[in-house]
């Protein structure tokens, strides 16, 4: 049975962690945090500081000026932890590496297992494409989203970029006249509409054939569900830095 | 029997053109002209003023630099005309608008059937949409287009505007963490990449549903198909602007 | 003040609709009907029989064998009546034919605002592709949905057999060696995967070109949505079966 | 400089052969054969036994009961071939695999090198989503196609079932009321339209995501480009039987 703290317990990804661990068999949650106080059947407490439960990992999904607090508790209780908060900045993000040299921190961009396998499918393919096809990226997500790109984008953006031999530039947007040479760039495109949870397509172009990869979230649910995964896999491990692409290949 | 005048017969358009026409029962190529000389089993001349064959409307798929000369002359014979060229200036459409005073003159940013239906069925459904969803274009084309949103995107992005009670303001591409009011913009986006002929995708993105009207042109030959429609519908005219959302309309 | 008497209050869209309810600044949740027992802020019974709480409509999200039971009670105290319920069979439509000559019955096979603007389109646009486009259908729904294909896809198929003048035989799927003449048959093909709430494709396939048509549900909260809509829109009728689509028409 | 006997030379493909061939550097028409005398500026054939020219590669793509005679003269000249004729029938297949153990044979139901790559891709991701997706394919064709589904959808079906542990039955059509388990089973959809080159689309779903990969053929060019790009591979293999599955991972 795998134990888990959650932080950021009572938060909307927090409350979907809940129920998708109440089906697990194999995991339990054996205290939950959150600024507010809350009713659960399991121990809550207003701050990490004050939880002396005994656990096998952490699941974060807090926000992320919360991310550095959470990491010096793990490391100070040897716990694995899964980061599964967005909008690091690059301070944070380097102390999460830090961190990973004393305890094991699993964080990807996007913790849903098919975005991750869009990646994994973009390393596979685009040696292939690289010499006569355009790569661009259209992502879609609510118009509350305050980052454009989204995160997720410039992960599969990435994804493309390490499997080129000539690295693209990426661009945002064309309006003009004047032709580039479209090879050297890489073009994201950020839709913004409704309540659409995520959708991200990379286009491949090229002589007379077209190949696109999609993936639709259909709620942020999938966030959730991959933490759960990811937790899974880090509870045995006791140092280093982990993430989907390393959870997907071990499978 | 429509007799055409087909000026640009022998550029890429101009031979589908004389293909099409060629299917056609009750039309068929009175002259051809283009500044090299080619062979073809119809008259053919170098420069339209050479041209004394009497017929019945004009297809001019040229440049848009050789469109007031073709106005010219069609004014002078009294002979509707069909300008099917792209690219044009703003004098040009001036110059264009002042000709159709005086004879039959056919023009529209898109001249497929497919793309006028859609701009219909923006009229139609935009004004049940305006105040809770938002509006944007995504437009896919090859890579040597040399202009960055496409007319058509434009035809559609003005379709919607005037459709709407509360005019939108386009904008090129999204790369910023600031969060504006999407209801007010519309975002039109360009992707470019390999042989696409060209394809349309107006999304509506609302509380829990998204609606996507596209449109795939398979072979730029839609055009010359279009244009043979508006020969046969403007060679009854003897005066007027007309344009394909009113050929619909009268179908 | 629109007073609303919810049937299926405490089912999975009776607790959407009390959410949307609640958000609306002209209307009201009277009573709640649920076969078993529950909190609310308002009035709840176990049926409908033991209501007697005044009301100025009632929107019904139950199941298809409690409809002519409903219906008889709208009858009875002359109330406007909201069926949203899907699965109807053919005798329980009949029965509400019949109840709408008594007072004002509303129904659609689907609710969604976004589903009815895609047939009003398809009604639009159909007229004008009879002659070469082939038209087809393909749906995509969760894999525990028991009925293929979808009523909505029938209600969209249905939109353009009504449209053109040579009939279409509807199929469900293509597996052979021998050519039909397509432009008499309308394929309906039935995707099953995953949780996918719901998304219609309608697709105009003509002589290098393509048109598709697409709505996407993102949850089932907009037939819940749209079933707000209708009580507001039949809670000043007395008598008469009335649909999505002349709601939209009326706007 | 590879020299290349190209057998179906002026049938519709082999017109767009000569073009491609053309514009390669290292690469020549040796000699075309075609049942009808057509003008070229290399030899021509009415019949592949009259034609003694050497040469290092043969590619064929007339029609599939002209299979037979052309493996026998590349075996009997020792010489390499790629067969591009679809529509083989089970005998030929066979005939084909006897050849391959006497000269190089390069067969693959889809010429085109993107529906090799989509192939590749189901293979590595299919077996991380076998548990809890349903996989189903719909593909697109023009209205003259006369054997549904079409033989890549079947080449991406058997990619699909070659990557999971319990092997999914075909099915070609959903219509009916009663649930079957999906997981068993793997929907392939026929659409016919229009002029549509062709269009594959594998779909992943999942529980609360939507995975895609999608393939859309401009125009039947691709095969060509392929073809040639297959002949290349083979023109230095002496026996054997050769995939673009190989040529793909050989790269």
């Amino acid at each position: 049975m795998i134990n888990v703290i959650l932080h950021g317990a009572n938060g909307r990804m927090g409350k979907v962690l809940q129920e998708i661990i109440a089906d697990q068999e194999n995991m339990t949650v054996a205290a939950g945090i959150d600024r507010e106080t809350f009713a659960a059947d399991f121990p809550t407490f207003q701050s990490l500081d004050e939880c002396d439960v005994s656990a096998d990992v952490v699941i974060d999904f807090s926000h992320y000026t919360a991310v550095p607090a959470v990491l010096d508790y793990c490391v100070g209780k040897q716990l694995p932890v899964v980061i599964a908060t967005t909008g690091l900045n690059e301070d944070t993000k380097a102390y999460l590496a830090e961190a990973s040299k004393k305890t094991a921190v699993f964080f990807s961009f996007n913790m849903s297992l098919g975005i991750n396998l869009l990646a994994k499918a973009i390393r596979e393919i685009t040696p292939l494409l690289e010499d006569n096809f355009n790569i661009e990226i259209v992502e879609k997500h609510h118009n509350q989203k305050k980052d454009s790109p989204s995160g997720t984008a410039l992960l599969l953006a990435d994804a493309v970029n390490d499997a080129v031999q000539e690295k693209k530039t990426y661009i945002y947007g064309r309006h003009d006249n004047d032709l580039a040479n479209p090879l050297s760039e890489l073009g994201i495109h950020a839709v913004r509409g409704g309540t659409i949870p995520g959708e991200h397509t990379v286009i491949y172009a090229g002589p007379d054939e077209v190949i696109e990869l999609n993936h639709l979230a259909l709620s942020r649910n999938v966030f959730a569900s991959g933490a759960v995964k990811a937790a899974k896999y880090i509870s045995t491990k006791t140092i280093g830095l982990y993430n989907m692409e390393q959870l997907i290949d071990e499978k």
